[in-house]
């Protein structure tokens, strides 16, 4: 029996698909389900090619009560820059939830992600973060622009301090930001006055070493590090994490191997098994208690996401795409 | 930089691609690139979704020299023909071997992976097979007809038998091989018979209990097993697996997890590491040695497999297909 695949390009997905509330209230909910119990979520599949400077990331997950489950390919391949072309690319295939067959290839080169990684900042800020007047960016690449404005949606601050190594791309971020979000938004060259200042700190960077310390962490921070996703990466001091009132993994399994639990566990921290940010949404673990506590999330980044973004892009572009007959 | 994807249906593959002696030797220069080093082939992403009596299989390998590899998504569930839907579908993602990018997304329902598998057979029995006059098949689907062709197209025997549970399904598999290959063919209801007339075996079938005996092994037999692809399935008494003169797997390490193996190291035999297809292929093992030896190939589908016939397939359709430019 034929059926018809929707196929969809970065170009055409940028058209419908923004960072907004609904967006965001839907990978909510994708991690509320995987706290429910009954998602499929085999563990990554990680290619490492270093013939060619390069890697593939492959992730999925079947989620009770969606039509549909997405498997998604993320190649990066860091020589690419000196042909022209973007170092991260890839695409998502949705598939039927009741039937496996291919609903909607989307060719996003990864679109799909920053929206569904930077709406899962907003879910952790939503749930963790205090009232927030200055918000605090480390990193200066896409992911830092869009946590800002995903963090401004649930916590609509009035000012946004962004720091990286490179002060122009600071200053380039915080233009973008304030544009984006109307929030005053400046560059600091200072990582310990950006973190002092804030009451959310969102680190955005692939760094292999900490770039926030534990001495900077105050009464009313909430953190969410977002940027580290593999083995060797790593962006708080372990000694941040164990100090923190309440630290929750995106999901443990993956947080162990390739977030912050990583390297504090190396570091002889952070013994017992920390809650999931799903348990949070579910209010199976209380989140934030006081206005004084310090909480962190860590996100790595979980399948359930890329089916939750994945289901809801195909709903939301109507008609649009190319429709093959197979 | 935009770049154009080209989108080629299971029709428009079909229209072009058929089992035929070049795109067997892509798939033999797969195995022997696999023996030869540098291959990277993760293990199979396997996802189990009992709550819709499904599974999904993701297979990927970067082979050194080849311009493309691909990503393969085999999504299989069983509740489908109560539907009038196939239990097996899926698609190919071509992939730059260099810079990642999507080359070319195989919309082809498993297509690929017949021809894959089915010129993986005749690999097998060209480096292994003795002259034959008579080939047994055992199972009566989609890869008993093709393994039949494939067989055919390097040992070209007089006359084919098939056996199956179902003697109506093997009396119809049979009519199709002898219309396919021009060789007679016929249906038997008994398994003994059909292997010690045959020179050639192939077991095609999903059995999760042995279907072919270690008694009924006899000089000059060689056997390709190619229905196993997880654990809980065997098709050979471990004691034939034991027995052979030469045992080759197709890749150990899926082997021992998914072949007949699994079974054989289970019943405590085996305990060496067998050689591959591909070091067969290179000259490093010795193939057959004599018209008399007993021979076992044990097939279970590799990812490198899958890079040859996605490579090829996009040379071969030219410039079929539907181009999206992304």
């Amino acid at each position: 029996m034929s059926h018809e695949i929707r196929i969809l390009t970065e170009t055409q997905l940028r058209a419908t698909l923004d960072l907004d509330l609904p967006l965001i209230d839907r990978v909510e909910t994708a991690f509320a389900a995987l706290a429910r119990g009954g998602v499929v979520m085999p563990p990554v599949l990680s290619m490492h090619l270093p013939q060619v400077n390069g890697e593939v990331d492959v992730k999925t997950a079947w989620v009770p009560g969606l039509e549909g489950f997405a498997l998604k390919v993320s190649p990066g391949f860091f020589d690419n820059p000196t042909l022209g072309l973007s170092s991260l690319n890839g695409l998502m295939v949705l598939l039927s939830a009741s039937t496996g067959l291919v609903q909607a290839v989307f060719l996003d080169n990864g679109y799909l992600t920053d929206l569904r990684t930077a709406a899962a900042g907003a879910v952790a800020a939503r749930h963790l973060a205090p009232e927030v007047r200055v918000c605090g960016i480390m990193g200066t690449g896409v992911q830092a622009r869009l946590q800002a404005r995903a963090a401004y949606l649930v916590r609509p601050y009035r000012h946004c301090l962004v720091w990286g190594r490179d002060p122009e791309k600071a200053r380039a971020c915080a233009a973008d930001i304030a544009r984006a979000t109307g929030a005053r938004a400046q560059a600091t060259h200072d990582p310990e006055a950006l973190v002092r200042r804030s009451q959310l700190v969102i680190t955005t960077t692939p760094s292999t070493q900490p770039i926030l310390r534990a001495e900077w962490l105050h009464p009313g921070l909430h953190i969410t590090a977002m940027g580290s996703d593999q083995a060797g990466k790593a962006e708080l001091e372990p000694e941040a994490v164990a100090r923190a009132d309440l630290y929750v993994c995106d999901r443990v399994s993956q947080c162990e191997t390739m977030g912050e639990l990583r390297a504090a566990r190396a570091a002889g921290l952070m013994a017992d098994e920390p809650p999931e940010l799903g348990q949070v949404i579910l209010g199976e673990v209380a989140g934030r208690r006081s206005a004084e506590e310090v909480t962190i999330c860590d996100l790595t980044g979980t399948g359930v996401q890329d089916t939750a973004i994945a289901t809801y892009a195909l709903e939301a572009t109507g008609g649009a795409g190319t429709l093959i007959e197979t």
